[in-house]
């Protein structure tokens, strides 16, 4: 959306190291990234010259896309890759500009720079998961033995510790911590297949084009490649809402501690009122629930993106540019806005 | 999100108008018109004094916040008034400062910006209706009479008219602009009813103040203040997804007709493929379908949002924040496309 | 779903009226209506012999069709009409057979059945909305001057009375049910329009027929014939999830105020618990939050289905009948059990 | 819902084999089986004596719970298992009753008996994406090397083969099946940890009576007892979406390849049309689209569902029952769906 979030709200609810790590820049790093390691690939299996992709690497160096123009274009083509191809031909020039993107389609190019923009936010949400889970042992240790009043469907049950509850916050988490290498695993692939997903310009180089091209960028050489195979999207949407549903889950717990009568719970720093300025109110509490909400809603979106006709959906795979982002920077804020908010909890278990 | 849209996405799926109509200026700007006007119709019934309404007035004219302050006032609050007036309190100073905001909650303030950020995005919609509704007035003049195959289950079914398929949709949208007036009616008003909704600060002036403060504003007083009831916003968010999936089954019809082999239509400028120059993809009609999608996902987020809490629920509220604005942007990205789409219609029917 | 839900499932989220009203004898009814009143109809208009018409209202007023091969086309055909049509010719048999279904469509018939169907629907939640209003009434006569203790973002904010509280839950659900006879019009109309949707096989003789026959059911003829415009669709589905959203509030709040510790309510009867005989578990309350989040889901599914493309869409019309009975019924069921929920209660207020 | 859906609709959006195996008579039989088999296991560690447990065991084998009683009691204790209890205690009698359920609680059963539901679940979903398998592998084997016209973006692109497009859809089911142990393992738990999740009446014997209860079950024993993590639920609710979303894929691909015009497929038996005998209609193709939409949608549903507060929700959990029936339901009606239309191809490739 031309809509930036209200710079209050995005404080509130965004993440800048991740919007950092998907925005603008970076995308245009990954893309020329890309252009780069395809010629290099290229010149090493003979596709194209050794030279032609020198000039390549050298001049996309410093190259710089005219925004305008790109963004312009952009609204007739649906994606930025052929302005933005067309533009680096034209800052190349000569020979090598023909040797660019050579056997290579849009969504090679896009897809690879997703896996590209998401290799620092994985690294980000296992550092965000470690610290978490580094609180929550804390508070074990410092609250665990106090006595709990455990609630079922809302009502007191039988008395348990603090640690019991907190246990399940951090099982629960531990548990998709360790999921996530996997998650990441099948997002961090090349996808170099060419206009129909058959490489059909690549011959027998098509393979080693691939292994080069993923070892200089860091990324695997999937099984195939899956343009229209979406389900590592979903898969990484579907780990991102059961995060936040996680989370979601400790945040309603502590809301629901922190309400006068029940003080199972004391946090430094609640946030104010305009009316009532005796209030203390569980703002990040409510923050994580907002996320987790929103991003359970997010998800169906992306699911209804998984149906991508024939060789490329151009309404599918553009809903997933809509909802992806988004709730990637729910996720790693919810994360830091857990550690946040358990960072300052000063009492745990029920009032004496 | 802190994550801005790419701008090359940004162009093609955000409306840069209505962004500026939500943004942070029209924002600021609105609430600073809520407090100016509450304390005009404060002083006009004796609630506070004519002085202290006229510093107000006058010192919030050319008042801006500190934005750094702000928004790390609302990572702990929540919200941002009560930072903003607290600012606005120094500002203004001395008497004038604590006749400020007297009476109100932040509720009162944020859905009453909502209001007025509203009215102007209204009208553009409205307009919008209309352009896309002369120019399918005018393609069925150009084209109505020409042989169309009509398709059900996506099979051939009997022949029609270009004038019956494109009658439909005119007819659809048509019926939606008319009921726009009654959807935007209730988004139109005034909250004014401080910390629980009771209006406990002001006694027997409420009524003439609401009365005072909605004239100045150019809204309604409500029935009742709807602080937790968000039926409206629920109401709204309906109405755009039904604009969108009337414009998504469009965008749809489109992409059907403009598929090699049954070439229906013919679209001035369509998109063109970084693999395959020869292509012309119809890159707005897509787009639309993906905008349709879009806000139909969104749209269970928003009724989720319904179930608000007691007297104020700060995650149900704050997930409309999240959702609301990318939905009203979504549905006038979508009928600018769609008149850009249909005015590049160069023919229509079957193929000779 | 051939998974009819679990009896004991059925009689807490379920609602068996609703359930008749659109069962399999409520389907069947409504299409040989429509197929008697069409006859009829063509016969005033000349369309058919009025012989022919008279023995399709006779040969129908006891044709049962043989379900199993019913069941069996409709996974060949999609929908059940067409074998329908074949079976009911049978039993009419001679010349008046293939007057049956002169200038219809299959989505004639279900669409017109659905308004059938829909029409003691909405009477009977018009009657539970002023059920819940008679008791809503009741409760603010007799708990209205209790204290309460309000509460935004679940904290203790300022004292306001039991009717404060009440009164919005109140007013909230007068104005949905204020709005639901606007909504209901647009659902009671007759489809009648053919293969295409431009009624080829009627001539100047569609307005009389459609007059006839809309006359004869007790719908109205709308200004057009929306096979593929499922705009009323949306809008009752959004209104379904607009009521059990409000009720979700009032199931929450409650559910809130009976929390030990905070004892703001009594309600006789209170679920029991396997584990622990001690307590009182407000599932009522519960189911209604539960009913309000599974129609919020829904919705999303109801406008995908907006994307209703050409003439008729198999798989966008499909959907809706996979989603919109089962919101019917939860909101049916969520105004009962508010019904039952709000007249059990014993005690409303702040404890003593 | 008290809805079942209409006859006709179940045969062809349900599955008659998947809803025996969720159904009542399965859902008894396995909240009995956990009975049964925690007496014996108690037994073995000593917490019950070996009379009791012989009787449990003796007098369950043929008991069948009172239905009206059961039903009525749910929708009082908001679940069956209550009443359950004690209808069984009173069939079993004397000292043996109160050794039935002990240490148990109603999320136990409730969740234990899922667990033994879904065995049965996935070895047919297992079946079933063999079966696709196999004639997917026939088909690429009879028309693989048929030319085919590729499309992206719905636009003709360039030529590929009929191998090219089917093996993408072999490859993305082939990966979901090999995803499904995984996925299935963690569903096919023991629950059992008592009212607050501690299971405090176990003491030490807790470990060896789960040992002794899963082994009977054929069921595993989790690291811990996830009652309000609901993460299994919400991963499961995922992979049954990315199946449908792919087998969706595959269904809109052959709608449009069978559009009239385009021709790329001939399919035998193709549904019929009350209006238009001459149109053959992909009806299982737009069936497949529709439960992916459907999955899609629901989805949402079950991420809600993983904010569970406190040590049980009612309200999260009961949204679990109304969602994920219906979701595995499809799935299989999907798998099934897929076979049968892949089975029916007679012609892929462009037309001569």
């Amino acid at each position: 959306m031309a809509l930036t979030m209200l710079p209050y709200h995005n404080c509130l609810l965004g993440d800048a190291e991740v919007s950092a790590m998907l925005g603008e820049a970076a995308d245009l790093a990954a893309m020329l990234r890309f252009e780069v390691a395809l010629a290099r690939a290229e010149a090493a299996s003979g596709l194209v010259g050794a030279v032609p992709a020198a000039v390549i690497a050298d001049r996309l160096e410093h190259f710089r896309p005219d925004m305008i123009r790109l963004t312009q274009a952009t609204l007739r083509d649906g994606v930025p890759v052929p302005d933005l191809v067309t533009q680096m031909r034209e800052a190349i020039g000569g020979e090598a500009a023909s040797a660019l993107h050579f056997g290579a389609t849009t969504q090679d190019v896009v897809d690879t720079a997703l896996a590209l923009k998401l290799k620092p936010v994985f690294t980000l949400l296992e550092q965000r998961f470690e610290a978490v889970d580094r609180i929550l042992a804390d508070l074990i240790d410092r609250f665990g033995d106090r006595p709990l009043m455990a609630r079922s469907r809302m009502q007191a049950a039988i008395l348990i510790d603090v640690g019991d509850r907190l246990s399940v916050w951090r099982k629960a988490l531990a548990q998709l911590a360790a999921a996530l290498p996997a998650v990441a695993d099948r997002l961090l692939i090349l996808s170099l297949a060419g206009a129909a997903g058959t490489a059909e310009k690549f011959g027998d180089k098509i393979d080693p084009v691939r292994l080069a091209m993923a070892q200089e960028l860091g990324l695997s050489v999937p099984e195939y490649v899956p343009h229209t195979d979406r389900d590592r999207i979903a898969d990484l949407a579907s780990f991102l809402s059961r995060v936040t549903g996680a989370l979601g889950k400790v945040g309603l717990d502590i809301a629901l501690m922190a309400q006068n009568g029940i003080d199972q719970i004391e946090i430094a720093g609640a946030g104010g009122s305009s009316a009532m300025p005796h209030k203390r109110n569980p703002i990040l509490a409510e923050v994580l629930l907002t996320l987790a909400r929103y991003n359970a809603t997010q998800l169906a979106g992306i699911h209804q993106a998984l149906v991508h006709e024939q060789e490329r959906s151009g309404s599918a795979w553009t809903l997933e540019w809509l909802i992806l982002p988004q709730m990637i920077e729910a996720t790693a804020a919810a994360l830091a806005h857990a550690a946040s908010l358990l960072g300052s909890v000063e009492r745990l278990g029920d009032p004496d």
